[in-house]
């Protein structure tokens, strides 16, 4: 075998059996070498940043890294934003970035680059394959990096050399490093302050929001303790059967004014919450004042074994407070985000995920599925656009036998529009909906908060997709995904319908102008 | 005025007046700015890879740094591959990035990252403006820096508090950096070794290969010297009225074969030729065994003096060899990419510019255009495909009165899809041409050349465009620009035709299929 080989077999021995791709000269011994193995499902993206949004959602599904195949620095800083969010996500990923050949390095060639440099800041661990004897053993590393705890992309840079040469050395198969036993110790501080508190809020971050840490948050709930979510949850678990928190509010000083009165607030695998963005004379830690911060768990713990901990503590029932299914009426005639998420509450199957990067449609239609079927949604971690299109695909892939559905505002749907194209030739089962409205809108609110007052026509013309009107139904036919326009709730409510109950991909355009 | 219009100011003072944009949260600031600056033009484009290719096409044509607007990290790294691009075009480029607000960056809130570790790699300076009344200085240093010589791109980070707190402070007009003077000692050494070469060679790149340069090289041609340009230049002045050099050929051996016998190798404004990529067994670098290698100037110096000094030296005569218009015969019953070369030499008005992103099209049409009318060539100069579309954009921003033509791979296209939405808004004179092949064709040579062999199933369809079909006309016109389809040479020489007598945004799709 060559190193080609030894780093495919490492990874499907290691259970990394997806391979979101765009590859390029330096990469074809790896694309050959998919060929001799049966294992790994490779799915070609038409841009980067498909290719690690897909990663990134199907690391969030899957619970194990997706790879992904980049062509060099460029490649690597293409896909790099969605990076941003999969590290804020903690996702396991392992990016397999191809080089020149070892001693092609020296000359600097015009793909050239410090890919080491360009990865490290959203990265866990990076390393360069310098030979094929190395390949194996680092691939092993590369995966059993991501996994944390917490997880997080993990970079393997491969030399065309490293690829090419031939080898004996496969990877180790690794043990799955797992998250760290609960402290007893602050299990047993946080009980005491939470009896001794008035007002006590918890708030649950990264696996504190799957399913065994949301229903160990409800026995919380169900002995008085306020359960509040990060506002951004790389997967929680809502609807029926589940019980379902608030979440921090986006804006800090709705946030601070929500919590009025908490005197102490409780940490479960987040941390201290601060405000998305700094605005002129408002705060930026949402803690209010005199209220006391203490820690239960941080991210590279099990949080749902140190919930349950603490709920035990505390004297909670074993079985905490679940919401149930509760069917939404058939919107009315007013057309908005709010009767979308009725629709969309009304017709998504049970086991459905959703893929949110809606920017100022996903609050009402995460208020509208409070009692939906039971579901996952993956929110927007890193604030970085552009993910609701890929995370869906790759949580797609990860789980073929669920719905997915993939909200996002027309902003963030151009920036990797191209995700469509992979969509519709893996005949994945996606629903991917645009809100369109021609707008940057959250940027018109953002406008007046920091200070830049009313605007005037050219700032205006910045925040603004109406000229010329974008056809993303022509986008969506014209990339090969079944496609529809409507125009009013009745006709989304019916579309979503239609979705729901077919498989395979669909396109809806929620023309909201 | 606040630190937002201490920027502007000290931009447009110091005449960049260009500025491509992807705003967000942490940018509203500098968006609101630009109303009070009406020297300014800013366009918004829907993903930052357009706005930083635009940015390299706008400085390849207008020999000035156009700045982009980029939102935090993440902003940056979208942008960064066309950064990548314009470094190794060494193309002036002010790159403003947002940040969070100074006092907010110790949170970490999501979308914070280490943007000058992210930008480091791409950039010949970086500084944060900490403070409003450092920006105005900052701002003039960064347009000094990004002039070089050689050019290449400013990193200027700006904190939101940076942006909204009052200042006093615009920074200075600066004194526009200049290329250096020849070296008197190397063109007399350099002569020297001529006089005493059988077979010399003068390899061209940067500024050597604009028009002043291309006309002092074909003085060198007309005593004898072979004159040859990189494999790709950031601008290429060619057509009628120019000497045209040959190109260093893209395959090393076939470059060596090229190169046989030569003894001497003289760089001007360049640097050693190297293969683009590494394959088993065969060289990297692309200077034939015994040859010398002699530099005449580096990218730093003033090249046409050089040149011309250097041809002084010879005693060659003033005017060098020039190519004549030859008209092209109207294209046979043949559609590839030499039948729709020879219809762009056709009717590419004098003044045109050409921003080559085609691949395997390319030199095709490179070769029929050598005796076109007087034009730019802006070529693909870092490898990272994307460029084609942005870097028209750009260019067509610089040089309103010229005709655009934008040349693409279909797989290079689909990079950077989102710029065809700002040339429909600006109505810029930029007529996009995609080469429909339904593949990325490259690969399917490159991959023999690896090693990797004959492309099993799992291989030919990652290098497979086809599946589903991508409808360009349909993704032309969803964004707003007329587009039509050709799938015979007669066709596309009518829609070039059409095209080149007709202001503003046209698409064609050669279905090459």
């Amino acid at each position: 075998m060559n190193g080609a080989d030894a780093l495919i077999t490492t990874l499907a021995d290691n259970g990394v059996t997806a391979c979101f791709a765009n590859p390029g000269t330096s990469e074809m011994q790896f694309v050959a070498a998919l060929d001799r193995e049966p294992r790994m499902r490779s799915i070609l993206c038409l841009f980067e940043g498909v290719a690690t949004g897909a990663a990134d959602g199907y690391g969030r599904m899957a619970g194990k890294p997706a790879c992904t195949l980049l062509h060099l620095g460029p490649g690597y800083a293409n896909g790099a934003a969605n990076l941003h969010n999969a590290r804020r996500a903690y996702t396991p990923v392992v990016n397999v970035i191809g080089d020149h050949a070892t001693d092609h390095r020296q000359y600097d060639a015009p793909l050239n680059s410090d890919i080491a440099a360009l990865a490290a800041p959203n990265s866990i661990w990076v390393r360069s394959a310098d030979s094929a004897d190395t390949v194996g053993p680092l691939t092993a590393e590369a995966v059993a990096a991501s996994f944390g705890a917490p997880g997080g992309n993990a970079c393997l840079i491969l030399p065309a050399d490293s690829a090419w040469n031939e080898t004996n050395t496969a990877g180790p198969v690794i043990e799955i490093p797992q998250p760290a036993a609960p402290d007893a110790s602050a299990v047993a501080a946080v009980a005491a302050a939470i009896k001794a508190a008035e007002k006590p809020v918890i708030l649950l971050g990264s696996s504190a929001c799957g399913e065994a840490g949301i229903a160990a948050a409800g026995r919380l709930a169900a002995v008085g303790v306020r359960v509040l979510t990060d506002t951004f949850t790389a997967r929680q678990s809502r609807g029926e059967g589940r019980f379902r928190p608030d979440k921090m509010m986006y804006f800090g000083e709705q946030a601070l004014k929500d919590l009025t009165g908490t005197d102490l607030m409780v940490l479960a695998g987040t941390s201290q919450p601060v405000a998305f963005f700094a605005y002129p004379d408002r705060p930026s830690v949402l803690v209010p004042e005199g209220c006391d911060l203490q820690t239960l768990c941080g991210r590279e713990v099990d949080a749902p074994a140190a919930l349950n901990a603490l709920a035990d503590a505390l004297g909670a029932p074993a079985g905490g407070a679940v919401e149930a299914y509760v069917e939404p009426a058939a919107p009315g005639p007013k057309f908005d985000a709010w009767a979308m998420g009725a629709s969309i509450a009304r017709h998504m199957p049970t086991g459905g995920i959703i893929s949110d990067d809606a920017v100022t449609a996903g609050l009402p239609i995460f208020t509208q599925t409070r009692n939906a079927r039971a579901h996952d949604w993956l929110s927007l971690t890193g604030g970085a656009i552009g993910q609701g299109i890929p995370v869906a695909l790759g949580a797609a892939v990860a789980c073929p036998e669920r719905k997915v559905l993939s909200l996002n505002g027309d902003g963030a749907g151009m920036y990797t529009v191209q995700g469509l194209w992979t969509i519709a030739r893996e005949k994945l089962d996606v629903t991917v909906v645009i809100f369109a409205n021609g707008a940057y809108r959250i940027l018109g609110i953002e406008m007046g908060r920091t200070g830049g007052g009313e605007p005037g026509p050219k700032a205006s013309r910045l925040l603004d997709l109406g000229d010329p009107q974008i056809d993303w139904v022509a986008l969506a036919t014209g990339m090969g995904m079944p496609a529809e326009r409507v125009e009013t709730a009745e006709a989304f409510d019916a579309a979503m319908a239609r979705a729901m109950t077919t498989p395979g991909p669909h396109f809806i355009e929620a023309a909201m102008r």
